[in-house]
């Protein structure tokens, strides 16, 4: 039966960059952002004292535009599903309207130019859909403007936009190849007293969830000097300390070398200094630690705000369980396997916490269940290697929700759910302590029920488990001949005793 | 619009190992080995003196055969949809009739008996469909016996059959621990006696393709010994001189310990070392410099027969090129794009020929097609980095018909299609001289092309190239606006210039 395949686009035009999103998704199933087109085209660049787009800006804007057009048309998303949105710079410019015209005349594309409250509500919907931040606080940094959104239970209660984007400030306090100690404190100082208009934003503390390039530029160099690998940035905590790390490094060379510190694009090197101690200044009145980071952007906010509607406001309940079925659901066509592997593992996980074999936290519980959803995903690739082909895949799409430690447990379990000595490789400067032994934890638990479930039958429907003298036994409850799945369960008992220190018998 | 998705399941009764693979294909587009179980059974093992099979290796086997049975039921493969074959142990078998008919009682499976000539048929297909053989021999070494095939023009002209398995050799000349050169030598001689009754294969020396696990197992164990990268057996070429080496080393251990030579896995340990010297003898006999590995095996022989008739004999037109159709296939709804890519490229590679800009043999605009054919194979995983997921999917893939260095040529091509300065990292040791520079050109034409394919709408239907005075010019040709595609395709000039060590001018 073939389900119905969505695809819609976004196209974001920033004040620094210009982007087409296409959006693939299953309704109900699954999403996922499958195309993208970027572009630096720097609209809001030497705008002149009147606030008019510039001439040569326009240009290169409409020139852009009538790409994306060219692109929608030739992968076939009809005008109907393309969604283009303005912000800052073009909602502030003076000769909006002209330019407007000239985007609809020369690429056919309509685009709606979003008031202020409404990007805060975009931005805010990417951060409470990709991150669990339930009270706290989201900021969009841009190229134009900056967003806050104050949020308590998962809901915005407040918001606050200000003319504070990185090309804003650059051509306003750092105009030169060169940045002053003076000119940096002068910015900070500015939007200091600009954060003002937000009291509830003062020395509040608590968390704070950053979205926009400059934050994953950020956070992407941080993550470098400091040496962690990284599939991605989300969910990385960028710390209060690291930005002033980064801020100094940044300031101490000339605005075109900006962009030869590991983790910054080319594209914004010229302008994420000024971005950078705008970010310091919002930690600084706001006595926040850091920032988590989101790669989540407006682009994700307009997409979920159509895929989850009429939900009001538009979230998914769970974001942690939301990014691990959405995983899955894009490489199985149903999850019968793989929810019965998650149910009897945890069903043997409760009963040995129960019987003092273990004692570990519920953020294991939750690990190993997002680990056995998603430990085949590989099979997608190829039949070969395909626990190392899950831990690529989880790698690499990331699980929103969970920290960048917990995204490389989960693959790592999914990887030792067959074959190998379970251990981190490159993954271990994200580690702490007792880590080692979850994963082995985990991923004894995985082995033996992938052979309680090899038929893929759920033949083994339960399982009783039984914990003295240093023994577990398990015992399988089920139809039919269970020979081989408690001859393949027996198989793994080394593993078992390796990982949680216990004999392993199984009975039928 | 659904397309038919076609399932089957080949069950393969070996004398060692039994195994139940899972081919999905969309008939004429695409096919995929999808799912697998294996388990040695070793039917073939402890055969009494009158030829009968043991009554444990029976209850093992049809226990086995239970659980297959189990699982196609539970993934929805219908009967008609299993094809159970069995080779030589239980073809040879004396009670072969009592194991069939309890196979068929407790398991519901009908195992169909091959005889050694359809057995040797279905080797020499899976061969013939992942290799580029024209004219030579192909070998498949199994636990019971052992099957040569003659091919002329990629046409079987004639066959033999031995009883020269791996377990059946284990069993007869090395039954201890310790295996002596007496022994060894005996086996060799014994082996070289029994191919006096194939003429057609004595000293003829050529190309010998091998199939079958003794042979996968030990040129993995060879590509490791060698310090080499491998994602895969496929392709490599195991050398008379590195069979040597293994085979010493292997009958340095006692049979317990010979699984832990890495390469060779440890229900293989038993066999592996008459396997060697089976295979050590074919070689001095048939006068052959080494084994060109595949991983297709009876397995493949059996599922394309079903997939490619009525062609007679069932082979693919051109194997190179089936490969990566068949990858790209899997990834794409359509290749409009990668063939307008791909056309583009040559176009392109073909007048940089004619020019002297280059003077690279046919195999690089070979490695070229197929790079431009699957550089965007990755976007199914992630839009992010996914110029590096399609290196990871062609690595991981594999590209029968290509060697292991072709096929990390191809996937390095793609890698760098954008982003990076290109180089092979741990792929280097499979490098040769000259292959950086090769990687060098592949990628920037694929750069500049993407660049011209950018609207993926092909508005720039062919490009003209002139060379002169150091200078390139490409003249875009087409219809629109190709502003963009020349502005894009510009902005890769550096890139080309590295490469090609001319200037690039781009003009529509």
């Amino acid at each position: 039966m073939a389900e119905r395949l969505d695809r819609v686009a976004v196209v974001d035009l920033g004040s620094n960059s210009f982007r087409l999103v296409v959006f693939d998704s299953r309704p109900g199933r699954w999403w996922k952002r499958t195309d993208e087109i970027y572009d630096i085209v720097r609209i809001g660049a030497g705008v002149d004292s009147k606030g008019r787009l510039s001439e040569k800006a326009m240009n290169r804007a409409v020139q852009t535009l009538g790409l994306y057009a060219h692109f929608c048309r030739a992968t076939g998303i009809p005008k109907t599903r393309v969604r283009a949105v303005a912000t800052s710079a073009i909602r502030d410019a003076a000769n909006r309207d002209e330019f407007l015209t000239r985007a609809r005349r020369e690429s056919g594309l309509d685009v709606e130019v979003l008031s202020r409250e409404e990007e805060a509500c975009f931005g805010y919907l990417a951060a409470a859909n990709s991150t669990t931040l339930r009270d706290g606080v989201v900021l969009d940094l841009g190229g134009g403007s900056m967003q806050a959104v104050c949020v308590k239970k998962r809901k915005a209660t407040k918001l606050e936009s200000w003319p504070l984007g990185a090309i804003r400030m650059t051509e306003r306090f750092l105009p030169d190849e060169e940045a002053s100690k003076k000119q940096l404190k002068a910015l900070r100082k500015h939007v200091a007293a600009e954060l003002e208009s937000a009291p509830w934003l003062l020395g509040t503390g608590g968390r704070l969830v950053g979205l926009g390039g400059t934050v994953r530029n950020l956070a992407s160099a941080a993550q470098r000097r400091a040496g962690l690998p990284s599939p991605g940035v989300q969910g990385f905590v960028l710390t209060s300390a690291a930005l002033t790390d980064l801020e100094d490094e940044l300031a101490s060379r000339p605005a075109r070398k900006r962009g030869g510190v590991p983790g910054v694009k080319p594209g914004r090197a010229e302008v994420i200094l000024a971005g950078t101690a705008v970010l310091r200044a919002v930690l600084e009145v706001g006595g926040f630690d850091g920032i988590e980071v989101t790669e989540a952007g407006l682009r994700e906010g307009v997409f979920l705000s159509g895929l989850l509607a009429p939900a009001d406001p538009p979230l998914v309940d769970d974001v942690r369980e939301a990014s691990v079925l959405n995983l899955a659901a894009q490489y199985h066509d149903d999850l019968v396997h793989q929810e019965h592997v998650a149910h009897l593992s945890l069903r043997i996980w409760d009963s040995l916490e129960r019987a003092g074999v273990h004692s570990a936290d519920d953020e294991e519980r939750q690990l190993l269940w997002a680990a056995a959803m998603l430990h085949d995903v590989g099979m997608a690739i190829d039949y070969d290697d395909h626990h190392k082909h899950s831990r690529y895949l989880i790698l690499s799409a990331g699980l929103p929700g969970f920290s960048p430690r917990e995204v490389a447990l989960v693959a790592q379990i999914a990887r030792y759910h067959r074959k190998g000595d379970p251990g981190f490789g490159e993954l271990s400067p994200l580690m702490r302590d007792g880590d080692e032994a979850l994963l082995r934890r985990c991923a004894a638990l995985l082995r033996v029920v992938e052979q309680l479930e090899r038929s893929r039958e759920q033949i083994v429907r339960d399982v009783r488990v039984q914990a003295r003298n240093g023994h577990v036994q398990l015992k399988l409850i089920g139809e039919g001949d269970l020979s081989v799945a408690r001859w393949g369960a027996r198989r793994q008992a080394d593993v078992f005793e390796h990982a949680f220190r216990r004999e392993l018998e199984v009975a039928a």
